[in-house]
C-alpha cells in the first residue's frame, strides 16, 4: 500500500524524527511504498494566503474558500500544494508526526492542513464525514508530549485526550472522510531515557506492523442527524465530542 | 485599560476585519488603549524555528522549548517576537480575532501563539493555570465560522463547540493563567446578508462594552489536582474536557 508520512518537527534528530525514521524502515520492510513530506525541509509555508493560487477568481478579495474551489476547478493550486494533494490522493494511509504544541498540531503542519485540505480537494458541501472524498483512505496522528500520560486521562489537569484530539480527528481527518486510527503518542519525552526512547519506538514499530488489523475510531455517520443538523433523538452520542448533557462553559 | 486585538484573517476587508474595526471603534471610544497585531499585514512566520532565536543554548540541536528557555533568560528572541512578547506583558486584555479553520485558528495564529508564548515567558513549570504567568489579564476568542451555531450544539454534527474549543480555552489562554471570557461567534457568515451583518456588529459592540462585568470561564485551579495529576475524588469536573465517565475513542 502507499503511505505517506507528514513529517512536523524542526529538528531532525528529534524523538519525533526517531518515529519518522522508525516508520520509514517498518512500513518499507512490510512492503509498503512510503512517501515523506518533511515540512520543515521543504520550508512548507504555514500561511494560507494569495499565493496559494496561479490565478484568481477574484483578485481583489481574498476569500480562501471560494479561491480553492476555483483553484480546484480551474487546476490553479500552486505547484507545491499541487504536489501534496496528489500525494494525499494517492496514499492509501496518512501518518501525521509532529510534537504536540499547545493541546494540537505545529503552526507549520497546521498550515499544511489549511492550505491541502482545499475546499473542492478534500471536501466540499456535499462531500464530508462518511460521505467525505478521502473514504477508504485511513490516516492516524503519531505524537510525543511533554507531559506525562496522567494529565490527560478523563480527569487529569490537561482534560480528555480524545477530547482534546478532537479538531484534529473529528474536525480534519473524519471530516474528510478517513477512517481515523487510535494515535500513537510517545509520552514526557523530554524525560525519557535511552531504554524508554528504546522501547517506544520498539512499541511504534510493532504498532505499524499490526495496522491491518485495526479498526478504526467511530465517527457519526451524516444519517445519523436530522435536517436541523443534530443527532436525531434515537441515536446515542458516541463520540468525544457530541453529548445530550448539560454545558459547562456555555450555557 | 490596554487591548491588544491579535488579528489573523488575510483579507482586510473580511468579516473578520469588519470585527477588528468595530473593537478598535468601540474599545477607543470607551478610552482604551488598542494596539493591533495584524500577522497577515507583517508577514508573521507562522513555523517556529532556529530563526526565533539570535543565540542558541545548542547550536547542533534544536529543541524549541529548550532554546525558548535560554532565550527568556538571555533577552535572545528574534525582535518580531520581543515585540509581541512586550505587547502581551502590556495588555490587560487580549482579543484573538480569526476566522475558524478546521475547528481551530489559522496556522498563522497558531505559529502566534508557538512562538509569543514562549517557554520562560509565558508559562514555565512552577508557573501554569491558576499561577500562570498572565493571572489578572483577560482573553477572548472572536471568530467567524462558515457554518451554522446548530452544528456546535452539543448533539450537532460537528460536536460541541466548548469541547472544540477546549485546546484554545483551557490548552492555550487558561494554562497561561489569563481569566477565559466567553467567546464572540459570528455564524455561517458567508451566507449573512447585509443586515444581518450590522446586526453581529452591533452585538459585537455592545459585548464590548460589557466585557468588564462578566464571568469569566470555569477552569480548575491546581490546588484541585492530586500529585498524580488527576482531579482529587472529592472534586466534581467542571470544564468541558475533564470529566470521570467512559471514553469513547481511547478505552
Amino acid at each position: 500500500m502507499n503511505v505517506l508520512l507528514v513529517f512536523a518537527h524542526p529538528e531532525r534528530a528529534s524523538f519525533v524524527g526517531a518515529l519518522l525514521d522508525t516508520a520509514q524502515r517498518a512500513l518499507t520492510a512490510a512492503g509498503h511504498n512510503v512517501v515523506v513530506s518533511d515540512l520543515y525541509a521543504d520550508g512548507f509555508e504555514a500561511a494560507a494566503g494569495a499565493a496559494d493560487f496561479a490565478n484568481r477568481a477574484n483578485p481583489d478579495y481574498l476569500n480562501i474558500g471560494a479561491e480553492q474551489a476555483h483553484a480546484a476547478e480551474h487546476a490553479a493550486f500552486a505547484p507545491v500544494l499541487q504536489r501534496e494533494m496528489e500525494r494525499v490522493a494517492a496514499a492509501d494511509l496518512v501518518i501525521f508526526l509532529f510534537p504536540m504544541w499547545w493541546f494540537s498540531v505545529p503552526a507549520i503542519l497546521k498550515g499544511w492542513i489549511d492550505r491541502v485540505f482545499a475546499y473542492g480537494v478534500a471536501y466540499d458541501f456535499e462531500r464530508t464525514w462518511n460521505h467525505g472524498v478521502y473514504r477508504g483512505k485511513r490516516a492516524m496522528l503519531a505524537f510525543t508530549t511533554g507531559a506525562p500520560a496522567a494529565v490527560f486521562e478523563p480527569d487529569g489537569r490537561s482534560g480528555d485526550l480524545e477530547r482534546v484530539l478532537w479538531p484534529l480527528h473529528g474536525g480534519v481527518l473524519a471530516l474528510c472522510g478517513f477512517d481515523v486510527l487510535r494515535p500513537f503518542t510517545a509520552w514526557a519525552v523530554p524525560w525519557i531515557q535511552a531504554q524508554g526512547r528504546e522501547q517506544v519506538l520498539a512499541a511504534w514499530s510493532r504498532r505499524l506492523h499490526d495496522l491491518d488489523r485495526e479498526t478504526p475510531l467511530f465517527f457519526h455517520p451524516l444519517e445519523d442527524f436530522g435536517e436541523d443538523r443534530r443527532l436525531k433523538p434515537d441515536v446515542e452520542p458516541g463520540t468525544p465530542a457530541q453529548h445530550r448533557g448539560p454545558r459547562k462553559h456555555l450555557d
